[in-house]
């Protein structure tokens, strides 16, 4: 049997400009815009490959080597999206194949533990839609593209570009201008790094979907965040972004983090993600800025505990000098090599909370990096059409 | 020589539509109106004795037994004023002593912990407030020298009252339309019940006042609270009062304390009052209450970790019930003799997390109570006009 295959790999985003709430739920439109940063592939990535045949009896996924579910009504919607565009291809060119009829089958593997809550929905449903948009040969931008990954998973959208992109929450009912867009390139400013601590959780946090539809219907202030707030900081942050200013970058996305948080803090019953050990991230950040006469490092913190910290790399040896006094023991340094470990600044001891040490189980060291990316990796056999 | 004097006692309060944010800070002027219950003083209360003779040399403060300074732009404000109206009551009967132009002794003691973050401030500035216009003689009404009172510490002007109380805000750039009223005494609502939960907290807290000013000049959301979301909510909150409404006014005591504790993580850098073990007892009440089917308990925090749950006399088994089950091991349990105890309901125990119990310190069982009382009890030697 003749088995048609495409790879890709997709990168991770973390926001910067959060996006919290959906005016359509089905659609995954949101309430406000939102801005993020596209996270190395090194260091967070998912890979998927996609293939058709006629033989295929139905659309099958395997994640992490699991068979899944493919009855979702959001992996439906997107299927059905990049059939309908493969349907108009093969309309203008009837020599192709008819893949647009053909069942499909995903396979879809991460680099990372997906239970450490790091964004890897947003990893994977762009994975599966840029392979399945390069199996089908499709002709649409990126932009066009990451609306039918939107409905997948909101923020899934921003993960088909790299380096600093916006999600335009757009107006129209059908949700035809609510897409990704790039605000600037990984080239644009590539000194940009993250450091993420996975910080040690005991109970599971609210599903964001749910907790959305909570801020949504209960909270007092979100209405003022959506519409006073972020259409402000939006703009705003775009132009931090294409100016380089990091001071002002750093601000507006450690108050947007604080904002998304308080109006989480404000719903009824409330919704809480930052735990003891998130809150003194945020203290430790405020006296590493203070003690650097700048703001040298951002803290951002999405739906759980986990901080997310950027800075530029000409900060490096303050910021990890820092982080590696307080968390130097856990996994995660590994990718440092010694020479470079003895390069970093020691921070005045006495300023800082050792008890913060025993909160935070991991580190990953990141930095900006592109979109998804073609890979000869292929994860099903071209034989069988099953995973390798 | 004569010595005069007089004594009073005065009720700690908790806050039920929060204060805070000030729109003149040297006046103690709020950005919003807030309510409060009055704490019962067999539990709570400041003890404060006042004396004047033409033979002191100084005006004089002991606190707790330590002599305190006299200077603070606070106490200086509220004696200037208590005398001003004293001097008015010498010109109509110039018989009287001249009271205004002799110096004070002031002598008070708390019957808790001052550190204990328990709003000591409140009833020690209306116990002082109340104690010389006592002394004074004055005539004005309680609203009046609660104008006195708020100068000292804002929330100190709704103890004077006991019951319900309101602090209406007022408009005027001199505050003298800034006073507590009542909103309903002690005998309307007698039901109503307290139990607070003292928190282990590793730091100190930001001072309510610097925490306030941060807000106001940082939170993009405060503006909202203060404008659109605090007025309607006064007066709901005074209506359900009226009413006995409790599952309305509990909803409503919530979802305040939510707000004021969101517009604190949205101030930057931003405010932490509540802990994790504040969160637990947030997710502990809307279990209890999602059990009960009805909202019967209320939780509520001010500028700290420590939780205050407002209950109502006839679901005491129950709410208490669950306290014990988790609190039981506590300082606190004292006044509940041992046959009520086995009168409390048991709390499905698979739905608790245990984890909770190691938070908190103490439990202070205590309900609604009156305002200011005489007392013939009086700290200071009428002979020597010194502390007894």
């Amino acid at each position: 049997m003749s088995v048609y295959t495409a790879s890709t790999t997709a990168p991770v985003n973390i926001a910067t400009l959060k996006y919290w709430g959906k005016r359509d739920k089905s659609l995954n439109l949101p309430t406000n815009s939102s801005i993020s940063v596209t996270l190395s592939q090194d260091d967070l990535r998912t890979l998927t490959s996609v293939a058709t045949s006629s033989s295929f009896t139905e659309d099958q996924l395997w994640l992490n080597g699991t068979p899944e579910s493919l009855t979702s009504e959001r992996t439906v919607a997107c299927l059905k999206d990049l059939r309908a565009l493969r349907t108009a291809v093969e309309a203008r060119d009837t020599s192709l194949p008819k893949f647009s009829e053909w069942k499909l089958h995903i396979v879809s593997e991460n680099n990372f533990p997906t239970a450490a809550g790091l964004a890897s929905s947003a990893a994977g449903f762009s994975a599966l839609v840029k392979a399945i948009a390069k199996l089908y040969e499709l002709p649409e931008s990126m932009s066009e593209i990451s609306k039918i990954a939107r409905k997948g998973s909101g923020s899934a959208c921003r993960s088909l570009f790299g380096g600093y992109v916006a999600w335009e929450m757009g107006s129209e009912v059908d949700g035809s201008d609510s897409k990704a867009v790039e605000v600037a390139p990984l080239e644009h400013w590539p000194s940009m790094k993250a450091a993420i601590l996975v910080v040690s959780a005991d109970k599971k946090d609210t599903p964001s979907t749910s907790g959305m539809q909570t801020t949504v219907a209960t909270s007092d202030l979100f209405q003022h965040r959506i519409k006073n707030v972020v259409p402000t900081r939006f703009i705003e942050m775009k132009e931090t972004i294409l100016n380089k200013d990091f001071a002002k970058f750093a601000e507006l996305t450690m108050k947007d983090s604080n904002s998304f948080h308080a109006v989480c803090l404000d719903s009824y019953p409330p919704i809480k993600y930052l735990n003891d050990t998130s809150m003194k991230v945020i203290k430790l950040i405020h006296t590493l800025n203070a003690a650097a006469g700048e703001t040298i490092a951002a803290y951002t913190f999405d739906a759980g505990p986990n901080a997310v910290i950027y800075y530029l790399e000409e900060n490096e040896a303050v910021v990890l000098g820092l982080l590696h006094e307080l968390f130097g023991g856990v996994a995660g340094w590994e990718k440092v090599d010694k020479e470079q470990l003895t390069l970093l600044k020691a921070f005045p001891k006495e300023h800082l909370d050792y008890d913060i040490t025993k909160g935070v189980a991991k580190i990953i060291l990141t930095r900006v990096g592109p979109g998804p990316q073609d890979t000869e990796q292929c994860l099903i056999n071209k034989e069988t059409g099953l995973p390798n």
